[in-house]
Parts: C-alpha cells; sequence; structure tokens
C-alpha cells in the first residue's frame, strides 16, 4: 500500500491520477488539495476518505465544511493548508498537478519532508529547478514527471546510463495551427485555439500547446529533470502524437515510447515507477495507425518555442517572466481581451523590460512573478 | 579489456565486429574462426595477432599456415578446432556469426564454459532453443542478442520487469517484393531477389528477407530468446527499417529502438551491455525522414512467415526441417536451379514429410537435418 496526496485533485491530471488510484488496489489517498470546485471535491472526498483536504479559497472552505460535516475529515486552507498535507507523515508520494506559481511552496516542503513528487506542475522545474533539483538530491527523493513527454524520455532512460546520452528529441503534435503562417495567426479565435488535435487538456495548457509556449516550457523542464545542456533537447513535430518522446545515445541508438494518448500512463507510471501495472484502454494498433510523420517545428510562426529558448539561456529570474508574462497573456486571450498573436508580443515586451537576477530564492521568484504582473497591467 | 573470439570472422557480421574491435581500445581478439577465405583471415591475423585460429576446410587451412608461418598463431580445422577456440579459456565473449548448424555445437560448448554469448547464427536458437536457453541460465552466461530486430527488443527491455511484457512487436521492411502477389514472386530472377532495399548482407540472408523466412525465423529465436509464447510475437511491417523493434507492456506503453541500419550498432551494444560506447556513423534525422509507414505482413504472398509460425506451434524437431529445408532451398535457387516460390514449396513438402520428434538432442538435430536435406535430393 503506498500513500499518496493530491495537489489539484479536481482538474484534469488529479480525477486522472484518481481514477489509477480507482483502477488499483494498493494506493490509499492520504490528502487532496483544489481551488474552489467545492462539487466535486465533495464526491472525492466521499469516495476516497482522505484525512485531510486543502481548498485554497476561504469560502469554499466553508461551503465544503458544512457539505462534509458528516465525514471524519480536516479541511484546512490556503498556502498553510497546501504545506500542511503535502508535509503529512504518512504521505509518501505528492502527485503536484496544481496549476501556476502556487505549487513551488508545497513542493518544496514536500521534499525536504522526504516526499517522492510526482511533478504535473510545471512552474517547478521551469522557475526553481536550480533550487529543487538540488534539494531533492540532498533529500535523496525522487522527483518523477507526470507529463507524457518527460514520462516517455525518464521511460526511455530506464536503465540506462545519464552519462550515454547524446540529446533529448522531445516530439511535439505542432498544435491545431500547424502549418499556418503569422499571418493567419492573427485572426485565431478562442474557440479555435482550444481545439487540441489529440489531447483532451485543461484550457490553460491547450492555448499553450497553440503557441508552443507548452513545448517550450517542456524544453525548460527537461533541460533540470533529465541534468543536460539546452543544445543537448530537440523538439520534433509528429503531429500523430504516437511517439511520446525519445532518447538519442551516444551509439547512436534512439529508444522512444509510443502509445495512445492516455495521461493516465504516465501518472501510473509515476505511482508505481519502476514498475508497470496493467491500465485498461486502447493499444496502439500500428497497421490501422499507417503513418506516423516528422517535420521541424516552425520557429519563425510560432514564437513559444524560440522564446521560451531564449529565456532558458538567459536562465536566472527570466524563466519566471516567460511563464508568468505567458500566464497572464493566456488569461487575457481566454478573456477575449486580447489576440493570439499579442501572447507573444506581451511575454517579449516582460522578458525586454525586466532585469535578469541570477539564482533567484524562491522569494525572488515570486516577487518576480508579481513584478511582471504588474508590468503587463500597466501596459495592456 | 575484453576477450573475444569471433566465429565467421570473415562473413558480414564478423567484419563488422572486427570494425567494432578496431574502434574501441579495450577489445581483445583471443580467436577467429572462418571457413575458407585465407586471404581475408591472413589480414585479420597480421591486424588482430589472435593466439589461435580455426579454418573448415583442412585445405585452406594449410594454405593459410604457410601464409603465416612468420606468425605466433595456432591453426586448428573442422569441428574440433571451432570447439577449442570456442572454448579457449581467456574468451570471455564468443561472437557466434558463423551461418548454419555448425554454430550450435560450438556454442554449447562455450556456455558450458562458462562463455556469453554474442548470437549472430540464427541456427542456434531456432533448432535448439529449448537445450541452449536452460543451459545458459543453468551455466550463468548471458545470451546476447545481435540481430538488429532482437537487439532492439533486448534494448527495449533494458530496466523493464519480464512478466510486465504483453507483447513483442518484431519489424520487417518487408523485403524487395513487399506488395506483389503470389503470381508475381514466380517470375522472380535471383539479381531482383538479392537487392534488399535497406540493409547490406550476406546472400543467404538477403534471400530469406524476401521470402520472409528470415522474420520467420526471428520469431522462432525471439520466442526461446525472450520466454514469450508466440501468440505474445506480432509482426509489423515498416518498410523504412527504422524501428528495429518494439515491445509493448502491459500498461499499453510501447518502447521501442530506432536508429539508421548499422549492424556495429547492436554488435557493438552486444559487447558491452549494459554499456554503450560512442560509434560513428549517421545519426536519424527525423525532419529529413519524413514518415515511418505501417502495415500488416502479406502472409497470403509471403509464406516464409506463416511457415515458420507453424513450424514453431508444433516444436520439436519441426524447426530444423524448416529452417533446414530453407537452407537448402534457398542454395538451389540462388545455383538457378530451383524458382524463387519453389523455396516454399520446398519448405511445405519437407515439412509435411517429417515425423515429429519432441525434445530432440542436439544429435537428434543433426540427424533431422541430414534427412530433411536427403529428402529434398530424392525429390528436386
Amino acid at each position: 500500500m503506498k500513500t499518496i496526496a493530491v495537489l489539484g485533485s479536481t482538474g484534469s491530471i488529479g480525477t486522472q491520477t484518481l481514477e489509477v488510484v480507482r483502477a488499483n488496489g494498493d494506493l490509499k489517498i492520504a490528502a487532496l488539495a483544489a481551488g474552489r470546485n467545492v462539487e466535486l471535491l465533495e464526491k472525492q472526498i466521499r469516495e476516497f476518505s482522505p484525512r485531510v483536504v486543502a481548498v485554497w479559497e476561504e469560502e469554499a472552505a466553508r461551503k465544503l465544511k458544512t457539505a462534509v460535516s458528516d465525514m471524519d475529515v480536516k479541511i484546512v486552507t490556503g498556502m498553510d493548508g497546501l504545506i500542511e498535507i503535502s508535509t503529512l507523515p504518512e504521505v509518501e508520494v505528492l502527485v503536484t498537478a496544481i496549476v501556476g506559481m502556487i505549487g513551488i511552496r508545497p513542493t518544496v516542503e514536500a521534499i525536504k519532508a522526504g516526499k517522492d513528487i510526482a511533478l504535473a506542475n510545471k512552474e517547478t522545474l521551469v522557475t526553481a529547478g536550480h533550487i529543487i533539483m538540488p534539494l531533492a538530491k540532498e533529500h535523496n527523493v525522487r522527483i518523477l514527471p507526470v507529463d507524457s513527454e518527460h514520462s516517455a524520455i525518464f521511460q526511455s532512460l530506464n536503465g540506462e546510463h545519464h552519462e550515454q546520452i547524446d540529446k533529448l528529441l522531445i516530439t511535439a503534435s505542432g498544435g491545431p495551427f500547424r502549418g499556418k503562417k503569422r499571418a493567419d495567426l492573427e485572426k485565431v479565435k478562442v474557440e479555435d485555439a482550444l481545439k487540441h488535435p489529440n489531447w483532451a487538456m485543461g484550457q490553460k495548457i491547450t492555448i499553450d500547446s497553440a503557441t508552443l509556449v507548452n513545448k517550450g516550457l517542456e524544453v525548460m523542464e527537461a533541460k533540470w529533470l533529465f541534468h543536460v545542456d539546452l543544445d543537448q533537447i530537440e523538439v520534433v513535430v509528429q503531429p500523430q502524437s504516437v511517439i511520446h518522446s525519445m532518447v538519442q545515445f551516444v551509439d547512436g541508438a534512439v529508444i522512444a515510447q509510443l502509445g495512445t494518448p492516455d495521461m493516465k500512463l504516465p501518472i501510473q507510471y509515476a505511482l508505481y515507477y519502476p514498475d508497470r501495472r496493467y491500465l485498461t484502454g486502447e493499444r496502439l494498433d500500428f497497421a490501422k495507425l499507417g503513418q506516423i510523420t516528422f517535420e521541424k517545428p516552425d520557429m519563425e510562426t510560432f514564437l513559444g518555442l524560440p522564446l521560451a529558448l531564449q529565456a532558458s539561456r538567459i536562465g536566472g529570474s527570466m524563466p519566471t517572466v516567460f511563464n508568468a508574462a505567458n500566464e497572464r497573456a493566456v488569461s487575457k486571450f481566454l478573456h477575449r481581451e486580447i489576440g493570439f498573436t499579442d501572447i507573444y508580443q506581451i511575454i517579449i515586451e516582460s522578458m525586454e523590460h525586466h532585469k535578469v537576477q541570477q539564482q533567484p530564492t524562491i522569494e525572488d521568484i515570486l516577487d518576480t512573478e508579481k513584478a511582471t504582473y504588474e508590468f503587463i497591467e500597466s501596459r495592456w
């Protein structure tokens, strides 16, 4: 029996994590955390009987307390609540499926408390990889990737030696606008951007897939997660989303992980690593699939990727600016306040305006995020 | 420093093995064996200074002795010679790149002497897998596959648990006649059959690729090598020869090994397993490659595969009949004595005529081979 806590249990990764728990008999949910979806949280509490539940918003926490007053569950709130459930003595693995910078501090505290991290929160490594990875090493905990691309690399590295890696090949679907040019992107509507060709995901990450910001964030994460140089990471567009990513070794051998697009696979792999468990669902049928095609990413049209590479190369606090500017810009786009390509413009202007700080602390990172938001509000 | 002996040093795999030895500083050649190519053997002796060299033919051995009389090398002949070099005290890995049944006895003796086997001789496992695999286990030696497909599976299984294998996906180029139908095959000439689309190999194996007998032999070998049922092996036609083979696990994840077609990769992997060394040569360029396509094998036209599956399912001495009949038929085809589809006819008639013996000994296997040859000579 393995005991886990799930941050972001009502989101896409969170609910799929609970599906994996439901399908296996030997995972115990000690704690759940969510923002404000009280209705779903109540259902999850009744099904999985966590000992503690964290709700981000005070008002939602009050509603939940009333709703589950018949249950033996402790309800906690805010950042203190998140940290409390991330460091519960019985928790062995913390699934960080929460979106945004608020995932960083609970992750840091969980690592200090010796918990393995099943990492689905992108911001953690993008903004604080220089703090998280040494900390994980110091406390001898595993950072287990949940993202399909990083999980594919992680699976491909199984049994291999790190020093024999030549490069990582991160695959990309190319998003819903693959093949379009800059002028086409300017006319893009929210509805178009929310249609991902292969994966069903949350709204923010779906827009990030359309801008290729998501692929940029993945490259930034991979650099930390797998201890490689940026130059050792290549993005390969492969629209069928069948090869989830690959590793090329010094002898020229490429090891790849393929599969149908199902996030339950990387989630389950992270929870049972290095074991595999049976998982229901469709299997790849190669004859039916017919083909896998490859192309280079269009870095002139989809600026999300080159801007991410630039931010990562500059390093220090710049990746935080890239990420915060994108987060705010996507929110504005989803609220129809700006156009699709304005997302790039906001990131560019925010990065240009920022004075880089090297080796930022968590406090510095949170300050940089706030300053980026303020800069954007003052200009847009 | 690892000390190796190479059976079949003048053949395609043998010469490429020596290229790998040449490129690495820490492999020592203790012994070489070849059939009759004295000229090349002499060059190899002068370059690699083996202590003992086996030559199959007496006449060739005499010529070689004269040629290298200035060198400190012992020349041995016949089966005794092969066994002598396979069991030399200093040999750690025996590369069995010899073609045909004569590879089996030296392999058995090498296993008994505790040598790891880098296996490129197909007949060993096809005809005697039921003897070889338990013997290797008993003597705690590794059977390291050198064939590109089996090496790809071996690489894909690295770090994984055997009981979590769902199925093996052996890829096939489909050979030079992919897409053709039975009537087309009847008109095939030797020159056409020797044109393999992707791999440069010996004549026998090139014809076997065209008939799909080679893929059948690989399935038979894989069954023994990876301890799976025949039903757990699927052949996927993938004409680009980029994915060298794959493994599907119980969770639906497929791990694959990809690369340019270069036999030096599986050879080097076998010699250094589980390490990888730098290897010169072309790397995969996915954007340039453009696509990988998949289709089902045409089992109605290319009978090599279904006949192999049938022989393997019957088991006992039947795989020996399949292999021996094919060997003789291919020889007749290469000598223009029979047509291309007569290869299938000879295999079918030989299998029909054979009375199966279960759990054959090495002696029984060699008798079955002889009887199969005699049957074919009496009929064709």
